[in-house]
Order: structure tokens, then C-alpha cells, then sequence
């Protein structure tokens, strides 16, 4: 069973190579551009159109007081470039653009900054991570994802309303907004390895197999890579979030703190998570252990009872000359013979049980577990407080 | 046997959704408003009444030296909505305030602090969590419970007998009686996470089931739950009672600083308990294997002992036909043989008894433990100082 | 077996509480006062005096230099409030006078710093503690211990004597001198941990038994309450000594910086000692993996030997007919064929003896330890400097 | 088999020796010396020549921009003192060069930075790592290298090709192309490391042998020699693009900046194969604690079923004399005994097989793996996208 | 066999005791005085002469530049305390420096710098560690030590030799060209304990034993005793080489940064072996875990394809009367049931033989480990790179 390559990082750049350099991924799906501009004033200040080419973009902008230049894709160098030159945008913040393993950061390039984030999803159930980055300039914001994901629909969807904050705010609220959007896809996904978790809990003490011993460890894999993409996120938001941080104003600043502050709840839950998954391999173990004390308790017990029975039977099967001697097996002879040895054979049998029985052997059954009764159960209600606090 | 779902959070805000969106919690009860309010003046100066909504607070209010509005449940949007607009609370703290699954956190808006902490208490026996959230402004607190949890009572009482210290004070006074009573509510907890550390302790060591496992697996998470309920609060604490914390005086910053000291203890005892925890999840797997070998010593003692043993009984029931020659099974015709074989079994039994013996692997039995006498057992005394330090 | 409550904290003032509620502890002894006054004018300026109540105090510390008044025993919540009324002590130092489940701190209460520390000793082998608080004043010293022990007398005996340094100083160097003879109860303490390590040590490799990795478990716990009672004191121990701290000279500051390194030293030996601690809990759970091995190892040499002889000799123990053809165990009739049996029953017991002395199963005995020879053993010199290094 | 020597470290210089002292390696090849002049101006202003010695240096520096001297072996002190002599290299750092097991570091010595960095690569698929150091002064670069390794060679190819930025800049922008090389020579060693990870993680959940332990723990070895080098790495370049680090220009700190990050992801990726590696080596032991179950349920099954039955042979095997008495084996007498014998082996066994049945002990094969189906295996650009966030 | 003490701290001083009692350790040698006195003059300017007791110090240090008094044993308080009047050492200095058990610091007394180190060293092949106290003056260095260890021998040489710089520099080079001796005495142990691992980690994959654990177990001890003396190591180091230290210049200031740098390295190496022999350990347990399951698998080979042969044996053995009737035993009548009987056992075993290898049970003997050829084995160069970066 082939399980999936997650560790190789896919390094385009060659080593040593000069910086600066942009070589496309030729898995990557060619770039597709769209473009919303909006303002302030209304419906008429506003424009969404998916262009074929870099060229098209630049007479769009005119006039508008935020455009939003979206890229899915990144199978084109050439295309990357014009992009990075018509928004004057840094080799080095392009190269890492193309190259997708990159930490989430935030960078100063004069008067723009360059942000990477790391966005999760869960496709077919497995964990999926792609690079989000995005060049935040004086009244643009030009963003890149690997793949058409959906994390940034809200975000179009509020742009399209214009009911809200949005269309009345300058690029950076948008910056923050494509931000929140892409904090908040690790919401679903920590949902999701929460009940995993909990199944694999239950699962754990009474009976585990490999099969939740490879899935614990698939688990505690993939909370690695979602530490590995939020830890710095927080580290970036931090940065962005402090006074002074270039192209950030005062009303965007309350905004992305409460940003900072879902990071900070993300990593909380990470962390914990990890925990139980540690806790929960020890469970395991524990649990693999026990039930070889049981499986070992069994075979002890009928061994112990039936080995020296069984040495009992094979002395009185031996074929000494019974006419040797009056020592020669004088047993056999006996007309209360048989029925003494099944005597003794159960005497010695139901002493052993006993015995057993006062070890606690036969009453700690593999599936018996002591039963915090009815109690437990609380209400619904007490299960979502739970959670909450969990 | 269906186990409590302990780690899912529930977000009732969609991913991607703009900042400031309320969404109540359909399975919350609805909210029930009290409200407070007093001053120097004695018993006149002193109104508490049950509201029926928000509009009726306004009137009751005025001229109050400090106003206490307490609200039982979220369910209903609505409502927390106009509480909202009447006393100016920021949108980002009203959805703070109805997504329960915050971190305890202290957050300047503007006039106003908002903080938000999590109460634990036991419900049947099991740790229960929610969020108390609270909002301190120049004269008022509005407080937030997820249920009527009985946690604040005491801080009532305090005030309904007007004669200790709180009726004098001002409203920053009352937010700090509040946190207190919410630190205070993880001692009792605390208290029987002890407790059933030490029955665990107890029993690991002599005869653990897996049932003992899954219940020091329990405690050991519900001590994550706590630590991610305390180790926050004391940073925001420690905020709180750092000199120019906005809205604090410094008549009340010396019993933040109490309170503070607080919840230090309490995230020692937590650290402690988990240590402790741990170390019992050792002492588990070391006595699971431990009675492992003394399963197997059994075994392997009847074993070695029968099976040989066996075998020569065996041998004296082969059919060799004893007429066929002189070595063929000569053993059978004489007249001690099946004596000489009895004798040959005892003392092969024998002296591997004496082998065992010297191995200890008689002596050393399943519920012997050296026993440190009755020096152990002070006086009761010695137990009181012993918890204190422990 | 009952074991020691170790774990709850017995907390008296209810939850929710005002702060500065005092309630004594029952079963804690009534206080016992002393007061020593002295100053530098030689014999004629020295008082020591037990004192029924609070009320006999106050002529007593006229004119003196330094008063130094101690209090044994915490049990009449009257007597500590009259204290605290007599030397002006704060209600929240005196609050957490009587709930002795403090961790060790300095707090500043305008003219006066309060101290809290927790004293350690042994009891009847048991590690014992107790919180020790003190008050430090312009000209005195209050100090609180919840019962008589022996951990000042020194401190006693160097004001009595009069000869050094003690005397001539102010009541801050009486407060060193206080906190230093508490920080000296953690030596012996530690001694016999080391001493109970070491036997654990010696044991652990040989021939463990669950008592002993109960013993190693208790160690650990007393370390883990060790260790909360000297880190905070560190921390309060930096912060006295540090430039500018309230109420202690510079004269004094350098004794308290001395004290402050036994303090860090003490951390140092309870952190490897907590390390040696888990390295032990892992060499007895290897100990236990090898003994099972070798246990399994024995039971598998005499099953492999003995099971397929027994086989063997009950193929000739069957009674087909051997008259009913040539084929039907012919063996039966020869006359070399008991002879041969027993050859092969030897052929085969050698053979398997040969192959497991060959894989080492019969040399790794249970007792054999590479002995690294005489040279191990240094001079007793030799010893106590590894000791001091250790 | 004899494993490499990887802990020694070869330290040359005597303990207690003076300061400055050089000792060369005798093993390390002799020093061949390379220079690379060259400047903005064109192909003129470029030279690239092979040296027999320190002496033939001075004249070819003469009017460059940027002097590139390259010393690949240190396998002769004189030459080192030389090189050090014409560039006025402090002793010390030419210590340092000597010495091949420093740790990375940045020292300025008064106009000069000397700067140790750790190469690694793979040679022969084993983990190997040398020292490379650098001296940088106002407008040369001295750099030594234990073998004469091929990770310079791009930087040499840039100059030689003098397209792009490097010809045209200053000495530090060299040094940083030149430390930028050597960081990127850990990207093929984590991949390598990446890919034993991944094969390691298929075979320690299905059947992982002593090998396969051997081998995760030479990865995890390697991955710690990584760390050594890696992490000192990133504070010394932390250093160097500090602003106010001596010798770099503005221009250059960007793309140490750019280095940083990258030093700062290979650290990420350390951190988790670290991680992972620490969770293989728990799930290999829970295979191997899960395998030993399987092996002992099928031996408890076995044997349980089939001792009674043995038993039960061997009592109708026994020879008491069936005309004794009515209760002497009258079993033995019936013409249905013996198929009534077969049938009673019949239900005993089906009976034990049932229960086995129930217990799961039957089902719970060695191999079997709940597969999560079709659906886990993504497309090749799933595989990608995992890599790089994983 | 008894073992070394090695945890107790011998603590001479009783708790409780005045500061500055100075008690002698009556098992140390006498003090042993040396004085070497030097100054920028050639030989003239050059003594070195044993005293036999303080009083013979004060002459022979007048007009020199340097003089260095060292003192090997701690066995005469009264010598000591003479030494501490003659050069003003302070109190506390002096009952550190007979308490042996000192953590290495650096502290300023008025005009005098006050270091404690730790030496080690190994006598006999174990751990040997003692106190390097010294006493830094405006012109003189004061020395003890615990035994007369040879580890300051070099410095003693290059004194006498006086070609290098130390004749011509201050008593504060001097104590930087100590401290160097002592740090340099960690790399030898050091090497030690590496090559021990080294032969550890062959082992513990193959074939350890309980004494392997033993060793691994001392070696994690004695790791530990070395970073408890140069952790502190590090920290005085940095505050003696930053800038600003009380009589260190700037001259010597660049040679302490080197001996830091040494220290870093020491620590380096310390926390990676550390690291090491956590994982050998867990190796080891593997390879005991994995052991058992090949022992049992044998077992379990043997015991099911035996005692089921055993029974059927046991079946042919029974004595039912073959006259009974024609279901009573006919097998034993045929001719064939003889040859029958062996064919079925024949069978029966290599069916389960088949079933074995098939698992791989045949094959995945005790000693087989995967070679991974003579590739891995590359000259002795790459081994000193690869020992000088791991």
C-alpha cells in the first residue's frame, strides 16, 4: 500500500544559484489572473474581470481606490514576471513566490510588503497545504495561490455585496480580510483532526489495533504541518499588528489583532491536540501491553492447570510391569483407582482456580471497564461547554 | 459506551465571515438580565432587579455610583446585540463574547476593557468549562455567563450585605471581585483532581486495570483543559495590575496582584499535577510489565518443571516391545523402576524449586510491597502540612 | 496499605470571599510568641521572651534596634489579627499568613515587605513542609511558622551568643539570616534524596521490585515539591537582592546574594537529581523488558527441547497394531529400537543446546555484570570530591 | 560490521596550549590555493588563477575591486601562517581554521569578520559535513575549505559568467553569495533525510525489522550532527543582517535577510523530521509490542485448544486394569467411547474457537490494515503541495 | 559490588552557621603553597618557589608584575584563612572556596574578582570532578585547588618558558590562560564519553545486556555532571567577557570571548550526546522488546506444530478396546494407519512451516541486519570530517 510522500520539499532553485531567479513548476497550473477594483462609491466603482494576460491589468487599475490582482497558478515563469514588474514587486520576493515552501512571513521591500501564509483544506479527507502570497502595495493587493482553492470566496462574495466595512476601506483592510480568510481555513481542519482525536480515544483503551496506531501517528503528522504553517503566521501577524508596521493603519491595526488573536487560539488548540496525541500513543502502548497481560493470563492459567494434569495422565499411561513388584504401579490395579485420579485431577484443577480467581485473573476480563455510570452523560448542552473548554 | 466529545470547537461564525458577525448558539439557553446597582450611600443607594430586556436597564442605571449588569445565556442575537449598542461595546468583543470557545484574554477598546475568562466547576463529577466574559467601563460592568452558574453568588452576597469593602469602591473594584470569584472556582476543582490523582497513585502500583489507565488519561486531559483556562489568565492579570493599565486604580491594581498571585499557584499545582500525571502513566506500564513477568515466571516455572518431566512419563508409555531384546525398555521389568521414576521426578522438581528460590522468583510475589513501616503514618497534622507543601 | 494525602490543598477561606478574610486552621497549634530585642550596645541591650499574648509586646521592643518576634503555630485566628493590627501588617499578607499553601514570594506593603517561604525537613523519614512568613519592618522582624521546629533555633543561638555579626546589624540582616537558615533545611533534605537515590541506583540495574520503582516514585514527587518550593524562592531571593530592593542595605545585599546562590545551587542538585530520577524509572522498566526476556528465554529453551521429544516418545506410546503389516510401527519390535529413540532424543536435546549457547541464551544470565574491576573503586577522597561534582 | 567513528572530536592543539597556536591536520590534503580578482569592469578586469603558494598572491590582488582567495585542505600549518601573515589575519581565527570542529560563528576582528560556517553533503549516501571558514575584509574574501568540495562551484560559475549582479558589487556581497551557497548545501541532505523518513514511516507500521530501527536512528543521529550545524548558523547570520554589522552594505543585507530564511526554514524542517523520527521510533515500538500479541494470541489459541484435548488423550491412555472394577475406565469398554472421545474434542474446540472468534483474536491478523481507500491517493500535484507544507 | 556515591553533597558547614565560617575538610590534603612571580623583564624578572606556609608569600611578591600563588588541598582552615587575610579575600569567597561543591560563578568582591570553576578529569577511566577556585587581584592570582591536579601544568610551562605573551601581560591574562587550562580539561573527557557511546551504540543494536544498559545509564550520569559544571561555566565566561568586567582589559578580553567560545562548543557537544544516549536507550529498548518477540516467535513456532502432534499422538495412544465395536479405534487395525499417521503429521507441519516463512517469521532471525555496503565505509578522512561535525 503506497501511503503518500509529504516529507521531500520540491526546491526548484537550484543550489547555489544567484538570487532572484524564477523558475516555473511545470506541475503547476498556468497562472489564471482576476481582477477586482472597487471604491468607495458604489456599484459604479466597481469591477471584477478575469484577464488572459498580465497586460490587461494596468488600464483596469486607473482611477480605482483598491484593486485586487488574483493569480491561481504558478506554471508560468514569464507570466510571474510581468506581473512582478508591473507591480515593481522584488526578484526575491518573487522568487519566493514560485517557490512554494516557503515559512509564512511578512516582509518589508520598501514601500510595499510581501506576505507568505500557508493555507490548509482537507481534500478527500487528507490534510492539504498550498502557499498563499501576496504583495501589499499603496492602493493594491496582488495575490498568489498554488491552486483555484476556495478559502478566498468570502472575501469576493463581501467584495461583490458591498453591504459591509470592505469596499469602503483602503488595501490594507483588504489585506487583512484575505489574511482572516486564510487563518480561519484551519477552523475546519482542526475540527476535523479534533474527531479523529476523539475517536481514536475512544477506541484507544478498549481495543486498538495498528490500523489507529498508523492512523494516530497520520494525526500527529499533520498537526506537525499545521504547526509548522501557523506558528510563524502568529510570529508575521504579530509584526503586522504592532504600531509602525509599514501600510497598516490605525483601524486595520484592531482588525488584524483580533487576527492575531484566532492565530494564537489555533496554535492553543494545536498544542493541545499534540498532547493528547502523545497521550494517546501512550494510551496505545499501554493498551497493547495490557491485553498481552491477559492473553499471557490465559495460557498461564490453562498451562498451569493442565501441564501438570496432563504429567499426572502420562504417569499412569507408562507401561511398567504391574506384575514386577507390589511397588510396580500398584495404582493401576486398584478398583478405585480411576475414580481417584479424577479426584485429584479436579481437586488440583478447582484449587488453581481459586487461587486465580483471588489474583483477580478471571474477573479482569479484556473488555470489562468500571463504569462511571449514567452521571457522565450530561446534556447536550454540557457536551458543547465541553468543547469549548476542551 | 458513547465518551463525552471533548475537543471539537464550536465556531459558529463561518470561515471568511466579515469581523463583528453575532450568531447566538441556538442550544444556549436565553439570556436573563440582572442587574446591580449601588454606591456609598447605604441601603438606599442600592437597587438589584431581574429584567425582562435590555430597554429596561437605561433608567436603572442613573445616578448609580456603580452599575452591575450580569447576563445568563446567549441564545438569543438579538439581545446581545442591544446590550451591546447601549452601553457602546465594540463589535469584534460582542463576538468574542457569543463564540464561547475564547482565550482568556484583556483587551483595551478605547473607554472600555473588555476581558474574557473561562469558569470551570465540576457538573456530575465532570469537569465543566464555559466562558465568563465581562465588559468594564467608567461606571458599569456587564458580565456574560454561558449559563447562571452559581460561581458570581458570593460576590452577590457581598454586595446585597454592603458591609465589606465593595459598595465603597468603584466599578473596577467589582471587575476584580468578579475575576476573583472566576480564579477561585479552579480550587475546588483542583482539589478533586488531587483526589483522584492520589486514588490513582494508590492503585497503580499494586494492581492497575485498564480502566485505571483511562481514567488517569481523563485527569490528565482535563488538566490540559485547565492549563489552557489559567496559563492566559495570568498573563492578562499580570496586564491588568501592571501600573497604567487603563480603568485600573491602584487601590485595586494590590488585589490584582493578589489575584494574580492566584492563578500562579494554580498553574503550579496544574504543571505539578500533570508531572504527577505523567509519572503515573510510567508507573502503570512499569506494573503492567512488572505482572507480566510474574505471569510468565508462573509459567515458566510449571513449565520447566512439567514438561521434562512429562516427557519421561512419556517414554515409560512407549510400546517398545520389552521381549525384543535386552535393551528394549528394561526399565519396565524391574520392580523398582516405577518407584526409581517418582523418585527421579521429585528430585528434578526439587531442585528446580531451589533454583527458583534462588533466583527469587518465588518470594518475589504479586502484592508484596516492602512496607515502610508505621514511621509512615504521621499524625494528621503532618498530612495538613504535607498538602500544603505537596 | 493507606498512603499519604499528598496532593489537595487545603484551602480555608471559602471561594469568592473578600479578600483579607483570616480563618485559622483547627488542628494547627495555638500560637506560641517570642521576642527577641536586642541592639549593639552588648548584653544590656538583649531581651528574649516568651509572651502569653499580643498585648505584652508593645513595651517590650521599646528602644531596641531590632526586634525580632516569632510566632509558632497558626491556630487562633484572634491572636494573628492582633498582631497585624500591633505591627500595621496588610490584610492580604496576613490572609496569606494563615493559608499556609503559599508559594514563596516577596511583596512590598508600603514601609514593610512581606516574605513568604516554605520550609523543609524530614519527619520520621517523610518529607515534610511547612510555610514559613515573615515581615520585614523599619526595626523589626514578625515572623510565622505553622509549627515549632528547629530550622531557626540557629539563627537563636548566633543572637543569643552575641559575638558576631548578628548584633550589630539591622533588622534586614536578621531577615538574611532568617531566610537563610530556611534555604539551609533544603540540604539535608537533598542529602538523604541523593542517598535514596543512589540505593534505588545500585538496585535498579540487578533486580528491581515494584516496591522499588514505588520508592523511585515517591522520590520523584518529593522532588516535584521541592523543586515549587525553591524556584519561586530564587526568583523572590533576586528580586530582595537586587539594587534598590525596599528595606535592605547594601551591606546586607551581598549576604543576600550569597544566599541567593544556594538557592540556585539547590535548584541545580533537585534538577538532576529529577533527571537521575527518570533515568532510573527507564533503566527499571529496561530491567524489567530484560528479566522477562530471560525468563521467556528459558521457557523457550526447555519448550523447544522437550515439546518435540514428547512428541516423539507418544508416537511409541501409540498402539496401532503392530501385527497389522510391516509398515505399522515396526520400530516397536526391534531390538536396538529403545536404544535408538534415546540416541535421537540426545542427538536432537544437543543440537538445540549447541545453537542457543552459540545465539548467548545460555551465558546472559540473569546475575552477570561486566565488572569494570578494582580500578572503579577510588579512595574515599576520591569519592567526596565526585560527590561534590556530581 | 563496523560502524563510523562519528563522536571524537579531533581536537589538535594540546589542552592548556597558548592561544594562536596552528597545528595542522597531517590527514587533510596539502592547501591548493585559487584566486578569483575581478571587478565591474567587463572581462578586462578579471583574472582567475591557480596559485603554488601564499607568495604569488599579493601581485594579482593589485587594483581589483574584489579578491576571491580560495584554500581548499589545511593539511599544511606553514602555508596557513602565510595566507594569515599577507592578509593580517588575527591568530586566533586562524586557529579557528585549523581546529575543523567549530561551531558556526561571526567574529569581527577589528577591520575584518571571520566567519565559521558547517558544509554538509552526502558521500556515498552517508551524512558527511566539513568546516568551511572566511575571512572578510574591505576588499578581499579569504576562504578555506577542508577538501576541495564542489558546493563553491556555482558562485565560481556566476563570476565566470559575470551576466548577473555579483561582478558589480562589493566583497560582503561575495561572502553572502558564498554563505548562501553553503546553506543551500542543506537542501539535498534534508531531502535524502526527507526520503528515509518516508520509506522508514511505510515499513514501521507493517513490519519493521532490528534493521529498520538501526537505520531511523542514524537518521535521527544525522539529523542532530544537522542541527549542530544549522542552528549556531542562523544567529550568526542574524547577526550579519543586523543593521550596523561591520563590513556589509545595505544593499547586500537584504539578501542576508533572504539567507536567514532560508537557514530559518532548513531549522523548521530539522525540527519536524526530528519530531517525526522520535514518533517512528514509538510506533516501531508499538509494532514490535503489537507483533508480540499477535505471536502470543496465536500460541495462547493453540495451546489452550489443544493441552486439555492432550490431557483428555492422555487419560484414556492410562493403563489402569479395565477389570478391576465398574469405575476402572469403563469408557474404555464401549463401542461409542471413542467417537464420543472425537466429539467432545470437537465442541471443546469449537467452542474455544467461537470465543477466540468473539474476542477479535481471530480477525486481528498481522497484516491486515484498514484501508482508507482510493480516495487517500491524491493526483501528483496533491503530492507536491503536501510535500512542501508538510 | 558496590558503586560510587556519587550524589551526596558534603556540605561541611552546618545549616544554620554565621556566613564566612570557614570549616576545613579533614580528608583533604594540607594545602600545598606554590608562588610563581613574573614580570615584563626576562628571566631576572622570574621566580617560582614552594612555601611552606602563607607567611613566606608577602616578601617575594614585592616589585614584581604578576605573582601567582596557588594552593593544591583544602586540609588547614588556619592556612587558608592566613591566605585570605594576606590578600583580602572576602569572607564569603573563602567558605566558598572550601565548600567544594560550588557552582562555577564569577563575582566581584570591591577590587577583586572571585571565580569558582569545576575541573574534571578521569582517574581510572571514571569521572573525577573538583573545584578550581581563584582569586583575581590588581596584581596577583590567587589559586586553589582540591587535589594537585596537572591540568594547570601547561600554563606553568609557558610561565617558565617565557617566550610567549604571558610574561608580558597582566595578572588578568593570566586567569584568562587558567580558566582556558580548566575549560580545555573538558575536551579529553569528553572524547571519553564519545568513544564510549560510539562502542554503546554498535552494541545496542546487536546484542546488548543488561551491563550495556548499566554503562549507558553511567555515561548519561556522568553527562550530567558535566553540564551541571559548564553550564554555569558559560554564563561566567559571557559576564567576564562582556565589556565593562571589573579588571579584565580589552586586550585580554578577546582571548576570554575565545575561551567562551570553547565553552559553547563543550556545551554543544554535552547537549548532543546527551541527545545520543536518551535515543540509545530507547534503542535499547527496542532491541530487548524486539528480542523477546524472536524468542517467542520460536516458541510459538515449535508449540504449534508440536502440540498438536502431541495430541494426535496422544489420540493413537488411547487404550479404547479395539474389540468394542467397529467405530472403536479402527485406524489401529489397518495395515496404512501407522504410515497414515506420519503423512498427516508430515503435512500438518510443513503447512505450518509454509504459513511461517510466509510471515517471515523463518527469516528475520536475531542477527541479520541489513548491510549497507562497503559504500558506507569511506576513508579515514571522511571520518575525521564526519567525527569533527557530528
Amino acid at each position: 500500500m503506497a501511503r503518500r510522500r509529504k516529507f521531500r520539499i520540491a526546491r526548484r532553485t537550484p543550489p547555489g544559484a544567484p538570487p532572484g531567479v524564477i523558475t516555473a513548476d511545470p506541475r503547476s497550473p498556468r497562472p489564471a489572473i482576476t481582477l477586482m477594483a472597487y471604491g468607495p462609491g458604489g456599484e459604479d466603482d466597481f469591477i471584477e474581470k478575469p484577464c488572459s494576460g498580465p497586460d490587461e491589468l494596468a488600464p483596469l487599475m486607473r482611477g480605482r481606490a483598491v484593486t485586487w490582482v488574483n493569480v491561481d497558478g504558478l506554471g508560468d515563469a514569464e507570466v510571474i514576471r510581468r506581473i512582478g514588474e508591473l507591480f515593481g514587486i522584488h526578484p526575491l520576493a518573487l522568487e519566493d513566490i514560485v517557490n512554494t515552501y516557503q515559512r509564512p512571513k511578512v516582509e518589508p521591500y520598501g514601500e510595499q510588503v510581501f506576505i507568505v501564509w500557508r493555507e490548509v483544506g482537507l481534500r478527500s479527507g487528507e490534510l492539504h497545504t498550498e502557499q498563499f502570497s501576496m504583495v501589499l502595495g499603496p492602493n493594491f493587493v496582488v495575490s498568489f495561490q498554488e491552486t483555484a482553492g476556495d478559502a478566498l470566496d468570502p472575501v469576493r462574495g463581501r467584495i461583490r455585496k458591498g453591504g459591509g466595512r470592505i469596499r469602503t476601506r483602503g488595501a490594507d483592510y483588504l489585506a487583512y480580510a484575505l489574511l482572516d480568510a486564510v487563518v480561519d481555513s484551519y477552523y475546519p481542519v482542526l475540527e476535523a483532526m479534533g474527531e479523529r482525536l476523539e475517536q481514536l480515544e475512544d477506541v484507544m483503551i478498549d481495543r486498538p489495533t495498528r490500523a489507529d496506531a498508523a492512523r494516530l501517528h497520520d494525526v500527529k503528522r499533520d498537526l506537525l504541518t499545521l504547526r509548522r504553517g501557523i506558528w510563524p503566521a502568529r510570529e508575521a501577524l504579530a509584526a503586522l499588528s504592532r504600531e509602525g508596521a509599514p501600510r497598516i493603519t490605525d483601524e486595520t491595526r484592531v482588525y488584524l489583532r483580533d487576527c492575531l488573536d484566532h492565530a494564537v487560539q489555533i496554535i492553543d488548540l494545536v498544542e493541545t491536540y499534540r498532547e493528547i496525541g502523545s497521550d494517546l500513543m501512550d494510551l496505545y502502548l499501554s493498551s497493547v501491553s495490557f491485553r498481552l497481560n491477559e492473553v499471557m493470563k490465559l495460557l498461564t492459567m490453562v498451562g498451569t492447570i493442565f501441564i501438570p494434569l496432563t504429567f499426572l495422565a502420562g504417569v499412569y499411561g507408562m507401561n511398567f510391569d504391574t506384575g514386577a513388584g507390589p511397588l510396580s504401579m500398584p495404582e493401576l490395579r486398584q478398583p478405585w483407582g480411576y475414580a481417584a485420579f479424577w479426584i485429584i485431577c479436579l481437586v488440583i484443577a478447582a484449587a488453581l482456580m481459586i487461587v486465580y480467581r483471588r489474583l483477580g485473573w478471571l474477573g479482569d476480563g479484556p473488555a470489562r471497564r468500571r463504569s462511571p455510570g449514567g452521571a457522565r452523560a450530561g446534556g447536550p448542552r454540557d457536551h458543547r461547554a465541553g468543547a469549548a473548554g476542551g
